[in-house]
């Protein structure tokens, strides 16, 4: 029986990711954010909500540039962290010894322990209640070499990503379908 | 190594959804999305980006109402089937043999088979590119009684969610961590 229940954002599992960005008082800081989300293909664009109360907010501001690093397992402790301590006191690149990495077209470092990281440019922003949202093209990717496969797409199977599931953490299990398998008309008993 | 890769957003996993909608017609539908996203805690609100192309996308614009349905792995290829057919040739209701539940504050039904389903009023929209961004105030959300705990809350242990994992729709594995479980200072050894 279906019940109403506690007004919130029920959506899950949710990405969660570590934004990276920089101010212009060129000092880097992190922020995790599970209120993110792809918005648009072509450009591809993503979109990421953020109180206008985090340290991150201004810095992102500050320079309309950020960076969108996919974390995985491995790094699940320094995820928390850096969504839970507010960079004002704490410099979050030298106390989870994350490492920042160069980018090529924007300001902002990559994280170079997150396998995927995508440079982002500032298009557009809306303040919609206790977050604004900020929608960045992406325009250009970064990979670790050793995620790609031989035609230099990332294999699924070569990294273990986090999900973000109701305020806790979680891995993925298996793979149980793959995009288009079912097939027109619809047999249900097949 | 970092490489340059293919520009995409490489954001993943995602959540993946079925939007259920109605225009003035009066028939409904259902859109499989894993452009989706949380952009908001206060209101909550979800944001849909939708490619101008499919049916779907009229339907909302019509009536400027949705719900998101949460779905589970037993129905991850009625999930499929709705994101890669169209609306205007088939029935996904009949197709699937899903079933239209009333909504509350809203035309378009639920999706009974899908345990959390998000009444949404369309709020704002932004055209981006190939895709448009739909942001829907959740006004009131449903869940299956049984995927409750005494406290009314969603138990996670309760249902089994999709992950979009890049073309691959995946279950999840087992919980990593909970939001807040390091500790400042921060000790990379514990």
């Amino acid at each position: 029986m279906k019940v109403c229940t506690k007004l919130s954002t029920a959506l899950f599992p949710c990405p969660v990711v570590m934004v990276s960005c920089i101010g212009l008082s060129g000092k880097p800081n992190i922020i995790t954010l599970a209120w993110v989300g792809t918005v648009c293909s072509n450009p591809p664009m993503v979109g990421i909500g953020i109180n206008p109360k985090r340290y991150s907010f201004r810095l992102i501001e500050e320079t309309g540039e950020f960076v969108v690093n996919i974390p995985t397992k491995s790094i699940v402790k320094e995820v928390d962290f850096c969504g839970t301590v507010s960079g004002r006191e704490v410099d979050k690149f030298t106390e989870t010894r994350l490492t920042p990495y160069p980018s090529i077209k924007v300001r902002p470092p990559l994280i170079q322990e997150c396998p995927i990281n995508m440079e982002c440019v500032l298009r557009n922003r809306i303040l919609l209640g206790s977050h604004q949202l900020f929608i960045g093209e992406v325009i250009l990717v970064h990979a670790d070499e050793n995620i790609l496969d031989e035609r230099g797409d990332i294999n699924n199977t070569k990294i273990v990503p986090i999900a973000y599931n109701r305020r806790e953490y979680w891995n993925l299990g298996e793979r149980i379908g793959v995009h288009g398998f079912s097939k027109k008309p619809y047999d249900s008993s097949s």
